[in-house]
C-alpha cells in the first residue's frame, strides 16, 4: 500500500512534464485508468436503462415535494431498484421534514382587467384570508429602490418585484427575502417575477426565507415574466394595478420521510466512503426530471454499472438520494449527523443537482472547517487530481475542471471538510425550467443523460479506486 | 386619367428590361412611389404609437373570446381611437357571433399518478358530466391508425392524438376532426397534443369543428406536448393510462358583436376600396397580442400614419376589425354580405393575422368566383404589380412576394373576386405562442412591430393611388 501510495504521488508529480534520460515515464492516472473508465464509459453509452429508470420515476411517480406520498413512494421505488441493483447496505435513513402544502391559490388583475395570473405560490408562505387580499400593485427592481419609496408608496400594497434574470443567484434574493422586506415596509403581499431567462407563461415556483417575527406574515407568489411585464407597463403609464391574490398554502406537521442509501463495498479499504449522489424530493409541479430526477437516477446508476462490469474500487461507493433539499435541507443535515462522528472516512462526496443536459465537468472545492472559504492547499491538491483524471471524460465532453465544487446537499459535509465535488453541464436551459410544470421528462435529453452517468460513473469510480485520497 | 393609367401600363411593361435608344427610362412604380412610401415607411419606424395602443389593447382589456364583455370593449376602444386619429365613416357593424364558454375544466392522469394535466379545452366542445369522464387512454398518431384499431381498442376510451406538429396545416386537423372521428369509434372523449412546435407544459386551445349528428357528442381538450409524450411513453411502456377530464364548458346563445370599421376616404375613387385588416376576437388566454392585436393595430396605425401625413391616396382605404374570426368567422361574413352586391369596387384586400414577428413580405392570391382555385391571368398580373411594389418594402424586409394570398378574414371576399393578400413575417416563435396564455405584448418586439406597420403602411397606400387596380 504504502509502495503504491510512493508510486502515485511521484506520477502525480511527474505528470505533464517530459520523461527524462533513459528512463521511460511514469504512467499517468489518465494510463492507469484509461482502459477501466473507457469500459464504464462504453457501457453507461450503451445503455438505456437509466433513462427508464427515470420513466419510472417520473411519469410513474411524478413530483414530489416533502411530505407528500409521492415522495415516500419515490424513496420506497429507489431503494427497491438498488437491492435489485444488488447493493449492499441499501437503507432508508429517516428524516422528519417540513411539510408545506400549496392548496388551492390564484391571482387576477382586476384593474384594469380583470385578467388571471399565472402564479404559483413560494413554499413556506401562508395563505391569505379566504376571498383573498385585494390591493393596488407596486412595482420595484431592487431592494434599495424599496426601500427609497415613500411609507405610503408602499403601505397596504402588494409589491412586486419585477427583477429580470441575471444569475440565478443574484435574482433568487427576490424570492427569498422579498416577502420580508416588503413587509417590513408595510406590504401586505409580494410578488415576485419568477427566476427564470424565457417564459410561455412560465412561473417558477420556490422556497422563500423563513418568516422573520419582526414583521407580519404576508403570503408570497411568483408570477411569470409576462405578468409582471404587464403590470411594470401599466403602472409606467400611470396606471392603477389592482390584483387579488388568494391562496390556501399552510404548513402542516413536520412529516417523516427518508434519505435513500446504498453501497458497493470498497476492496480494500471499505471503510473509505465516496459519495455520488442527489435529492429525491422536488417541487409539486412538473416531474422533478432535470431537478432533480436525473442526478438521482445517474447516481444509482454509476454503482449499477459499475458493479455490471465485475469492478470493486477499492474504497465504498456510496449513493446517497437526500430528501428535503427544496425547501429544507432536512435530509443533508440527517446525512451529515449520522457520519459526522467518523467525517474523516468521506473521501469525497459528489452532488449532481444541476440537470441533465450535455455534460461540461466537474468543480471541486475544499473548505476551511466550519466555513465556506477555501481550504488553499488542500484545494490545489484536489484541484490537480482532478485536473489528471479530466481526460478521461473528454469523450463524454466532461473534461472542464473549476473550483465550484459546491452544493446544497453537500455543502453540510464540506464545513466538515469533506471535498465537494459538483457536476456541471452547459447550463443552456436549465432555468428555463427549473421548480416550473415543464420540467418534465421529455425535457431530458435520452443521449446527453447516458453522457451525464458516463461521466459521473468514470469520476466516481477513480476517486474511489486511486491510491490517494483526492485532497492528499 | 386615361393618359395617366397607359402611362403606367408602360411603366409595368418595360419595368425590368433595359431602356431602348436614346430615351430616358419610363418611371416605374418603385421610382414613381419612392419619396411616398420612404415617407410612410420613416414616419412608421419613427412612432411608438401603435406599440402604445396595442398595449393599451392587451394590458388595458386583455383577451378577447366572442360573447365576452372584453371584446365588447375592444370594438368600443377600437372605434373611438379610430375617431381620434380623424378616420372617416367609422362604425360599428353589428354581428351576433357564437358564445362558447370555457368555464371550469381540469383533467389528472389518476393512473398512474395522480399527474395533473395542464390543459384548455376546444372552442365549441361540450362540458363533460359533474364528476367529469374518467377512462383509459389510447394514444393513435393518425386517424389511419385510430380507425385501424378494433374496436374495443377505442370504446369507452379517451383517444389521444399524439401528432408531433409539422405544419400547422397538417396538425391542426386532429384538432378540427379529432372529437367528432374519435366519437365514430365510440370513444367518450379526445384529447389532442396541442398544436405547436414546443412548449413549456403550454396548452395551445382553438376551435373544432362542429359536431356532427352522426356520432354522440364527445368533449374535448388540448394537453401539452410533454403531457402527450408522457402518456405516450407508458402507454410504450404497457402500463395503464387512465385520466379523469372534467369541464363545465358549454355554448350559450349567440351574442351580438361587431365589425370596426373606418375610413380615409380616395381622393379621386371614393368609391373604390382597398380593405386593410385583422381580427379584433381572440382566444380566451392570453392577450391575442400576436393574434390579432397586432394585425388590428397595424391596420388603424396605416391609416392614421397616412393621414397625419397629409396623404390621402386616389382611392379609399377602410380599416375593417373583424369579429369571430376565431371561432365562426361571422364578422368576416355579415362584412362580406354588407358589400357584395357592391364588391367590384373591392380592389384589394389585405389581411395581418400571421404576428408581429419580423416582416418579410406579402402574399396575393386571385381565385374564380366561388372557388380556392387560381385566377391564373388575374393572378400573374397581380403578381406582377406586387413585384412591382416590393423594392419599396425593402428597407424594412418586407420585399419577398408569393402566391400565398388567402386569409381567413378575407377569404369570403376573395370567393367574390376581390385579390387577398396576405401579410407575411418569418413566422419563427409564431406557433409557440399561438392560442396559448404566453400570446401576450411582451412578445411583439416594438420595433419590428415598427417595421410591420411601416410595410402594410406603405403597401396599402401604393395600392389606394395606383392608377390601375392590382389585377387588371
Amino acid at each position: 500500500m504504502i509502495a503504491l501510495r510512493a508510486w502515485v504521488l511521484v506520477m502525480c508529480v511527474v505528470a505533464g512534464s517530459a520523461a527524462a534520460g533513459d528512463l521511460p515515464p511514469e504512467p499517468t492516472t489518465t494510463d492507469v485508468y484509461r482502459d477501466t473508465t473507457a469500459r464504464i464509459i462504453g457501457a453507461a453509452l450503451a445503455s438505456d436503462h437509466g433513462y427508464q429508470r427515470l420513466s419510472e420515476l417520473c411519469d410513474g411517480i411524478g413530483h414530489r415535494l416533502s411530505g407528500s406520498k409521492a415522495l415516500e413512494s419515490a424513496t420506497q421505488w429507489a431503494a427497491a431498484a438498488m437491492r435489485r441493483d444488488g447493493l449492499e447496505n441499501v437503507r432508508l435513513q429517516p428524516v422528519m421534514v417540513p411539510h408545506w402544502e400549496r392548496g388551492e391559490e390564484s391571482a387576477v388583475m382586476v384593474q384594469p382587467g380583470p385578467q388571471k395570473l399565472s402564479m404559483l405560490g413560494l413554499g413556506r408562505s401562508i395563505g391569505t384570508p379566504r376571498g383573498g387580499i385585494t390591493a393596488d400593485v407596486v412595482a420595484v427592481s431592487s431592494f434599495s429602490e424599496l426601500n427609497a419609496l415613500p411609507v405610503d408608496a408602499v403601505r397596504g400594497k402588494i409589491v412586486l418585484y419585477n427583477v429580470p434574470f441575471t444569475s440565478y443567484g443574484k435574482t433568487v434574493r427576490y424570492r427569498g427575502a422579498g416577502a420580508n422586506r416588503a413587509s417590513a415596509r408595510g406590504a401586505v403581499a409580494a410578488l415576485v417575477r419568477s427566476v427564470g431567462p424565457t417564459s410561455l407563461r412560465t412561473p417558477h415556483t420556490g422556497n422563500m426565507s423563513a418568516y422573520t417575527d419582526s414583521f407580519p406574515h404576508i403570503p408570497a407568489a411568483a408570477v411569470t415574466i409576462e405578468d409582471a411585464e404587464m403590470m411594470q407597463r401599466l403602472l409606467d403609464r400611470g396606471r392603477r394595478v389592482r390584483v387579488q391574490l388568494e391562496m390556501s398554502a399552510r404548513m402542516r406537521p413536520d412529516a417523516r420521510s427518508h434519505n435513500v442509501i446504498g453501497e458497493l463495498r470498497g476492496s480494500e479499504r471499505p471503510e473509505e466512503i465516496v459519495v455520488v449522489g442527489g435529492h429525491i424530493d422536488s417541487w409539486d409541479v412538473g416531474q422533478g426530471a432535470h431537478d432533480d430526477g436525473g442526478g438521482c437516477v445517474a447516481s444509482m446508476e454509476a454503482l449499477r454499472l459499475i458493479k455490471s462490469l465485475g469492478l470493486r474500487p477499492r474504497r465504498t461507493l456510496r449513493v446517497v438520494l437526500w430528501t428535503n433539499e427544496e425547501n429544507g435541507l432536512k435530509g443533508a443535515e440527517a446525512y451529515r449527523d449520522s457520519v459526522k462522528a467518523d467525517i474523516g472516512r468521506h473521501v469525497a462526496a459528489i452532488e449532481t443537482d444541476g440537470g441533465m443536459e450535455r455534460p461540461k465537468g466537474f468543480g471541486v472545492k475544499c473548505t476551511l472547517t466550519a466555513s465556506d472559504s477555501t481550504d488553499v492547499p488542500r484545494q490545489a491538491r484536489a484541484r490537480a487530481r482532478m485536473e489528471a483524471i479530466a481526460p478521461l471524460l473528454a469523450g463524454v465532453g466532461a473534461s472542464v475542471v473549476d473550483d465550484n465544487g459546491g452544493g446544497a446537499d453537500t455543502g453540510p459535509l464540506m464545513k466538515l471538510g469533506v471535498p465537494g465535488i459538483s457536476h456541471h453541464t452547459i447550463g443552456e436551459k436549465y432555468f428555463e425550467w427549473h421548480h416550473t410544470p415543464a420540467d418534465m421528462l421529455d425535457k431530458v435529453d435520452p443521449i446527453e443523460f447516458r453522457k451525464n452517468i458516463a461521466a459521473i460513473a468514470a469520476l466516481a469510480y477513480v476517486l474511489a479506486d486511486m491510491p490517494d485520497r483526492l485532497d492528499e
